[in-house]
């Protein structure tokens, strides 16, 4: 792969003709702006465990387009599904079969689900679970974590610009895994606490990772419990990728309702809100609806993922991948005595790198930049997705890459201390 | 068509699953359960402007998804596109080239627009509209039609259930039509206007629909003008229906922001938001995000849709077809002396019966399952939605349906009178 250099000539040209029709260039979380120079603004396509950028770049994907791909790029089964229910129809005056098949799935799928709604995006789901929260406590106030993710609307949107205070008079914050601290923003919001909304472990960009504290997500339980309060879990980065069912099964904690999103149609565009039957009411009582939200080709692809997902012991896989990967870059690391962190599940691994210049990342930067170079597509600032596609033998062309990688941060580390 | 006779068993079998892991069985603007009994809740297939149900009943399609369909089901020049596109990726780490085409045929067709992103979902592009008009301005507050639709999140939402009072503390609202009404409304907001809304349009469901004044379109774009506000077009439902460009080109009012999806990518999912240069900075400042917002087949749907919209002079056949079913349905409506009246541009007909039990529409309700029975798909309190996909022969068919309707409800009325 990349054996003729890496080159971002049409990556360049085709960012100079979008920085006339799209503003900044970019915008999102797919804007290349903010990541290291060889990073390429555009993508070709995809294949299994493999993508190739405009310049014709392959890479080993480590990113998994930030999470929707699970399976692998163009899965067989999953494709299959979705053309033949393309042939006969996507968006129609009624949606089809398919969503009450996907719903179905969903249901017999994740353990707290009684019902499941639909929509397009992650940020929908997360903003629908708590409005249904709201519908049905009648109580206004949501928590959640300081400097977690739930998405892009303007209640929980990561930057200001446009936000008005009033978006967020409702919401109150808490300090992830620390039980007192939720307990004090909960006595602060009185009698009118709609909900805890929280991520399965806490994966906010650029922060290591942290893995959930079992007392802690138990002690959300009681709270809300104890309160009538919603306990909402944001599933929709993780979700499907460390469990087929909640992310949350795992510790044995049932909330009320889940979001979810990218992973559970492997790519095609797919949400979903999951909730337990003291929650129907409410959620029949909320209009919520997209022009596109019962269109069938990606509920046929999210049923097809469900059934591969099963199939093909996919999280073992990627548990398995995951795990070699971590253990192959945690003996690298070590051999060129680098101090280094790896956190987060195997599936969906973070690499920090020890000083790392205050959170500037100018080495985690230097590292992805190399990986890149040598063929392998990861983040400096953000979690990494393992898909199911992954064989032994990619674990070995990504090791050789973050080998090359580490090689390159420790000659930059000796020609740093010797100048 | 439908010659078999009207049944809807394998709909009601499909509705009974869904009724147990769906909310009240469905969810928004698909929801059959408040549409007359005939209606069917579940659709198996589309081809041209023909659609058949779960049952096989084969309908003439008058309401084209509720808008995406605009060049016909399954239209040859979009699936090509979409297809090849989806060979090579969909979701990827980064946007394609497709991207940055979709972007460059919206601005060269769209006569305000400088710039371009894209979304999900219509209610995505309205409320990023409002975003981005108050990170431009620094002001909170947006003027919108009282009863008008611009989406489904809780800022907008036609339904108060689990929506907060601060969710909307920063809209006001005015008349449509009535610039009075706007300048009051202005007056109210001081010196905090960021932005008005407005739909090319007034075609809030279950109400005849009344075309804009263009008085009132100028009077909106001076109020703007005076106070530095964004005049902000809702083109969600009717962009590339009435105009290959923004609806309000025709009337030859340019709004600085508009928010389109529904027909630009002839039902893939796709929304846009397009502003020009003095909002620009604005928009790159504002962090917003989807994580299937990036993907290719719908932008590669969305260009073919735009060539093929021009290729085919598709809006002078949307054109001559809504005339010819008008006329049709005029004179038809005159022979049995029935009372009705035409509302909204002919390619988005609305049709209401005079003296209809005051807004119980149930004259409507007993044409429109006239009309299904008899082969053609309407909608008894929505506009509908003409394609160009529809033929000489095809308004032929649906006249035939909408006879035997009026036929139907005539007898009706008879019986009525002479009870």
């Amino acid at each position: 792969m990349n054996i003729r250099g890496h080159s971002k000539l049409k990556s360049t040209e085709l960012l100079e003709r979008a920085t006339i029709v799209v503003p900044g260039g970019m915008y999102g979380h797919q804007n290349a702006s903010s990541l290291p120079a060889p990073f390429p603004q555009f993508m070709r396509s995809g294949q299994g465990a493999r993508v190739v950028d405009v310049d014709g770049n392959e890479y080993l994907d480590l990113m998994c387009s930030y999470g929707p791909v699970v399976l692998g790029h163009h899965h067989p089964l999953v494709e299959r599904a979705a053309a033949a229910q393309a042939k006969l129809a996507d968006c129609q005056n009624a949606p089809s079969e398919r969503m009450v098949e996907m719903a179905e799935a969903m249901v017999a799928t994740v353990r707290h689900a009684d019902w499941a709604m639909f929509q397009k995006n992650g940020t929908d789901a997360t903003t629908l679970c708590c409005t249904i929260a709201r519908a049905t406590t009648g109580r206004r106030r949501i928590l959640m974590a300081e400097g977690a993710y739930h998405g892009a609307a303007p209640w929980c949107t990561p930057r200001l610009a446009g936000v008005t205070p009033e978006d967020r008079v409702n919401v109150g914050y808490f300090t992830f895994n620390d039980l007192e601290s939720v307990k004090a923003a909960v006595a602060m919001t009185g009698d009118d606490l709609a909900g805890i909304i929280v991520s399965p472990f806490r994966h906010d960009a650029g922060l290591d990772q942290e893995l959930v504290d079992v007392a802690f997500a138990r002690g959300l339980r009681n709270l809300c419990d104890e309160t009538g309060a919603a306990l909402i879990l944001d599933d929709v980065r993780c979700g499907f990728r460390l469990n087929v069912g909640s992310s949350w099964e795992l510790i044995g904690v049932a909330p009320d309702l889940s979001a979810w999103s990218k992973a559970i149609a492997n790519g095609y565009p797919l949400a979903a809100v999951l909730g337990s039957d003291r929650f129907r009411e409410g959620a029949t009582s909320v209009y919520t609806t997209g022009s596109f939200w019962f269109s069938s080709v990606a509920m046929a692809a999210g049923v097809a993922t469900i059934e591969a997902l099963r199939g093909e012991d996919a999280i073992a896989t990627m548990v398995r991948m995951g795990e070699a990967l971590r253990t192959g870059i945690a003996l690298q690391a070590e051999r060129v005595e680098i101090g280094i962190k790896q956190t987060g599940p195997v599936q969906m691994p973070y690499l920090t790198f020890d000083d790392d210049g205050r959170g500037n990342h100018l080495l985690a930067d230097f590292f992805a930049s190399k990986a890149l170079e040598n063929g392998l597509f990861i983040h400096p600032r953000h979690n990494w997705f393992v898909s199911a596609a992954m064989t032994e033998e990619d674990v070995e062309v990504a090791l050789d890459a973050t080998q090359k990688a580490f090689n390159a941060v420790s000659a930059l580390m000796r020609s740093r201390a010797t100048r």
